[in-house]
């Protein structure tokens, strides 16, 4: 009922299992099947165990939020709308989109049984986490496989604008590799994370340059300013280009909700929000011998490790290495939580009666 | 025999036709087959007429120049080394990637053609010009296309790295809409291009901060510190990881040259390039009525064009919207052409006795 240990401190740790238990245990009480509960948490806590704590249970406060408030559907019947072989677009029924996801990247994966690439769309999802989950999804069935997905608030503007209308869409496109681990670039199309703008402002601190505009979509450097406006594309009009074409990938197609009608996750609690994504694979067996693609991307893997470095640099990384070393620590050393987040999960241990166990470094 | 104005200045104009009828003709002596010559052609004036100088004739002397050596084979057999019904690989046996890569599209619109998304990764190719064009062909056919090529100079090196290893790898998509203009985005990976360097490094003006690092892998302001080291990515490390990905993505599954065994489109004129390119389909009508789609597509493309903007801002524009405005106007007035590249076609011009009609503005 109380959590074993209470040391709220930076250094406070869970371990994977007892974050498991313990979000699944309360998904379960705001009224998510079980057996579905579990894979929603599984998507969130490996995104912890990445190190990459926004698409974590930094989240899980307004999921249950949004639950309680009839704002996520805790028993989606999640539909197939219209299919052929190698299609289908997918009504999540305001699903947790961890679940819809899923459940949209295994129909993917089932429909290339015979080899071809399939592709599915998805209307009525809801945030959906860390991209990568799903793509890599496919490239453990040896095939290549994309997440493309509208963001649930509008962050951002268009190149020249100044009113929100555009997510800070995110994508990821997972390749498998034989020896070596899988290549999977997880992206979204901002230069900063507006948590970090978040952080800069409690700290009183001024942002750097290029990170934000401010209401009238003019630079600024100025946190409270740059709150009240909008982050800023990666290498300017580029970054645009790529967010409003994500953006229009994940939605198109099924009818999810784009620009204007993107609803915000946290301030708008009345509304569904029509998430939208889109997941394809390729079988990489209708191309080639997996062995042989296998070996290619073990040679083009090791030729980029071994690269010469620049001074000071101890090692290179491939997209995605970081995070799966982190998964490989902190499913032995447990998973360091920020203290806001401890003090929410606390009190959603005592609001639910679900106990919460923790340990200190 | 001789041009029929041989004006060398800024404001040098050339119409549609007449580059079209010149590259065509000097093509033709080079060797290429005439109606293949033909298709060649289209596509390196495409870009120069939408702007895209970097992808057009600035790119013939270096064409001319390896089909001489036998760098480029001027007769392809372009061969499906291996498909399914809805995948191939396509070897391009060293033909120019203008015609390979218009090939490989042409198969998975082919392929698609009874509604499954269809992909087609080729080998063997060469430098194919303008991502956009290939992705557009499937947009013309109500399809969402993707084109993703590996770069044929390794300008760039790992984040941390100090040594020629990854393509600034190019890719486009096209969305198609119903009474606004089609959605492109085609970009490549790296802050600049080189060729703002070697402007630089000529008029001997220091570059922008971020653009690029030194042979040590070092920033540096200094263009010709920069010439001998590498040009950057967008957004640093997110920018490493998208080329490396779209890189793997281009030639994995095929076995198109990657890191190490990339050649230079330029400075090695004896290999065979063996550039890789993926080109993949998505056929609207199996996900909803294309009406549908393109009715949602115009309402985007509307709410961007109209947003609030920034203070001196007097369009906002959707990806591609300027290139295409850009081809309607020169498709009218003529095609501007730099010193630098009549030069070389006019030596073109009476080393191959091809006729090369210039006027000025």
């Amino acid at each position: 009922m109380v959590a074993m240990k209470s040391t709220v401190e930076q250094g406070t740790l869970i371990s994977e299992r007892d974050l498991t238990h313990f979000c699944t245990a309360v998904l379960e009480k705001a009224g998510v099947p079980p057996e579905e509960a579990a894979l929603i948490v599984d998507s969130l806590v490996e995104a912890d165990l990445r190190g990459v704590h926004s698409h974590g249970v930094i989240r899980f406060p307004i999921y249950i939020q949004r639950l309680e408030a009839g704002a996520f559907n805790a028993r989606p019947a999640i539909k197939i709308i219209r299919e052929t072989r190698t299609t289908a677009v997918m009504d999540g029924d305001n699903g947790m989109g961890q679940l819809v996801c899923r459940r949209a990247m295994e129909l993917a994966i089932a429909k290339a049984a015979e080899g071809d690439p399939a592709w599915v769309a998805v209307r009525n999802s809801n945030h959906n986490g860390c991209e990568a989950y799903f793509a890599e999804m496919a490239a453990r069935k040896d095939m290549i496989g994309f997440c493309f997905t509208v963001g649930g608030i509008n962050h951002m503007t268009p190149w020249g604008g100044a009113e929100s209308m555009l997510g800070n869409n995110p994508f990821a496109v997972a390749l498998p590799a034989g020896e070596e681990l899988p290549v999977v670039l997880d992206m979204a199309c901002s230069v900063a994370a507006r948590g970090k703008v978040n952080v800069a402002a409690a700290r009183g601190e001024a942002i750097p340059e290029g990170w934000c505009a401010d209401s009238e979509g003019r630079p600024t450097t100025d946190p409270l300013a740059a709150l009240k406006g909008f982050v800023l594309p990666i290498a300017g009009a580029k970054g645009y280009a790529l967010t409003a074409t994500i953006g229009m990938l994940s939605t198109m197609l099924s009818g999810a909700a784009f620009g204007r009608d993107v609803t915000h996750l946290y301030d708008d609690l009345e509304r569904p929000q029509n998430i939208g994504h889109l997941v394809g694979v390729l079988p990489i067996a209708s191309f080639d011998e997996v062995a042989e693609y296998k070996r290619r991307m073990d040679k083009g893997i090791r030729e980029i490790k071994s690269v010469k470095k620049a001074p000071g640099v101890a090692e290179i990384f491939l997209p995605g290495e970081r995070e799966y070393r982190t998964l490989g620590e902190r499913r032995k050393s447990g998973i360091p939580l920020a203290k806001g987040t401890i003090e929410e999960l606390q009190s959603m241990s005592a609001k639910f009666g679900v106990p919460l166990r923790l340990y200190a470094l």
